[in-house]
């Protein structure tokens, strides 16, 4: 460890790299303040220093050789966003008999050496975050690791895999077969050439094996989890599904009971309308926990894609610089700055519902309009309904407009002689 | 310190004290292996000393004299689970002066004198943690604190008063009015007595300066977030916004723009279905935010009670003591049990769904669900439905069963001389 910053060596410049890099040399002010030391990109390992990525990245940070970063004693912490199995194993292993603090975003490693490669870190005196590997953006390790301690974890159900779930999803709605939906899924970026990872659940089992070790507090290696793909579908068992009430999901669901044991499986699911699963739309990923003291808690975000990852690689690398320099604890995580101004509620906008009594004779909805107009609020909508023989309803919803204004018009218009009341005013989303 | 536990002390006994004292006296072993030191409750402040609990409390521990727990140098962290303003907030300062740590569920305190309390505790080296003051049981702070560390948060949205929502949801489904709909809450144990603090927005604004504030990295006081409840709201109301495609909530919205303002609000809403928000029934509290990074995220638990605000208590106690007993490093939050085994998938029970193509004959069916019978697979429903002359389709569904005769029932059908193919097999959840 140099002075005050952690020195970071990066594998990896693909998707998730170049974002994980953008954010370390582009936001460094806002980073050393969160984190208490500057976060510092020294190395990053690509194939090719000369490909294209789309930002700047300073002269000498670029390498295609592992020992610049795993034999490098001035680089403290390995951040690995490569993916696959090996060569990603072998460099973290070497990064931490180094004495080297390892971020990963790695489910592949993680969830077939996770136990291994932490023992290992023990012995060495060195952390391993991996909140990336499981659920991109979803803050999913930290639940487990913090709040969820208190708790005996009995399920844990998820969608984890967008594209499955892209694919059900065009199935289900647009009739297609698993071959043509596939083929959609590909063209939107969601799918892979080979989409073999995805389709036959192989990408949720690894997920699964991560969070069932974590949540049960037991190894679960991927060959323990039993596992099914999408592959055997076809668009009449979404019609049977519907007609039977339940949607079609690629599930991944583990569960312990009270003996210590158990099950872990991935595989095409019916899940019952209106379970907090069914709701899971296209590439989102959600995974509901059950605890015995909290009791169900949802997750939901994106599981994938280079900034969401990013975010949860950046934020694992925050985190272990903090935990290294003691001197930042808790309390810092909070930052208040002086310069922000709360804005008061009357420049505020937003669109807004009215609804009101009125005479029911002409000319009384132009006097209403009227004073819309002159409050510069313009409506969206409006419907009339007759409520007696001498009054109606008239409902408003309007276009956004500053609070001030809309509060203006409602003032206004109660005072009409020809409005009874403005019965209800809400604003609208 | 003392040795190798944390001794803690807890002011206040009611629903919430109970279980916390619940878990730390009788999961002893569990939480000791977690945290790495013991958590022992050495004192609770309560007002009668001889209420009945429901729990086993030793001898010497519950005491009416905050001194007790305070001016008591042994005490290593206050737990406060009392609520309210005063003397919580004097109660906290004071354990803090005394170079004790904090840890509180209260709400009141937190968004009204967070900052300066955290200020102190900066000075004093000690920590204030209080996962449990927003939204009960959701993962929230340290989603913050940790997660989307790497992020600009750019807008937090939330249903985070199950009260009001639990009174909306019957106001638009049972075409209750306000007062009825109150009262069915306060006999459900969703409301108080004095429903004010719910009903007027009160609770939801204190939840939603303590998010924003965090969010965003700056003071937001609760006189700040403008607040209006959902006294006004009629039952017509419900009616003209499902007719303009909106579901009606109490939303806690706070925002913040690239100019470092802040916008923070609280009042009902009209919400398109389909929102993630809109989803959102009865007592669960759900928070939605979204980051430059990781785009948009969901938790959702439930947000009181309990049960749910002792797990994030005892989350945050064993959280504060890894944090003070720096041997306890991150990769010691995973525990692995070596006694656990992993069931194989012949043993997991489940429901199944069966497609197949059958002869379209006498005796058919009564072939096929022999073999259920003899599997011991027990039928739920069945669908046929011709497919063409000579054939049709049967769908079948069962009752739960294990995995191993569910594939051999599979197996023993397919062979089946009326059979074409069991086109599909699917579990049920």
């Amino acid at each position: 460890m140099q002075d005050a910053a952690l020195h970071i060596g990066l594998i990896g410049m693909g998707t998730v790299g170049t974002q994980v890099a953008d954010r370390l040399l582009n936001r460094r002010d806002t980073l050393r303040r969160r984190a208490g030391v500057e976060l510092l990109l020294k190395r990053a390992l690509v194939r090719d220093v000369d490909r294209q990525r789309g930002i700047e990245v300073p002269a000498g940070v670029l390498t295609t050789d592992p020992s610049a970063l795993l034999d490098n004693p001035e680089i403290d912490v390995v951040v690995e966003v490569a993916g696959g199995d090996e060569p990603a194993r072998s460099y973290l292993e070497r990064a931490i008999r180094s004495g080297k603090h390892v971020v990963t975003a790695n489910k592949v490693v993680m969830a077939k050496h996770g136990p291994e490669l932490l023992e290992l870190a023990g012995e060495m005196n060195v952390d391993v975050y991996f909140e990336a590997a499981v659920g991109g953006g979803i803050p999913l390790i930290s639940t487990f690791k913090v709040d969820l301690l208190a708790n005996e974890i009995q399920r844990i159900m998820a969608v984890i895999n967008g594209t499955t779930n892209y694919v059900l999803g065009r199935m289900a709605n647009q009739g297609l077969d698993l071959r043509e939906a596939v083929l959609e899924a590909q063209t939107a970026g969601y799918a892979e050439a080979d989409p073999t990872e995805d389709v036959g659940g192989f990408d949720a089992a690894y997920k699964l094996a991560i969070m069932a070790s974590i949540g049960f507090g037991a190894r679960v290696h991927p060959d323990q989890v039993y596992r099914e793909g999408i592959e055997g579908i076809e668009p009449v068992d979404f019609r049977y599904a519907r007609e039977l009430g339940y949607d079609v999901k690629l599930l991944a669901y583990a569960a312990r009971d009270g003996e210590g044991q158990i099950e872990a499986r991935v595989h095409p699911v019916l899940l019952p309308h209106g379970h907090p699963l069914a709701a899971v739309e296209g590439p989102a990923n959600a995974v509901y926990i059950e605890g015995d003291l909290v009791g169900p808690v949802l997750l939901q975000g994106l599981g994938a894609g280079g900034r969401p990852t990013a975010s949860s690689v950046v934020g694992d690398i925050i985190d272990l610089a903090r935990s290294i320099h003691r001197q930042v604890q808790n309390r810092a995580a909070f930052e208040f700055d002086p310069d922000v101004r709360v804005m008061s509620m009357d420049e505020v906008r937003s669109r807004a519902y009215f609804r009101c009594h009125v005479a029911d004779r002409p000319g009384v909805l132009a006097k209403i309009c009227t004073v819309f107009g002159e409050e510069g609020v313009s409506i969206a909508s409006a419907i009339q309904k007759e409520s007696d023989d001498v009054s109606a309803e008239f409902v408003v919803t309007t276009h956004p407009a500053a609070d001030a204004a809309l509060r203006r018009t409602r003032a206004r218009i109660a005072r009409l002689d020809v409005v009874d009341a403005v019965d209800s005013f809400l604003r609208v989303l």
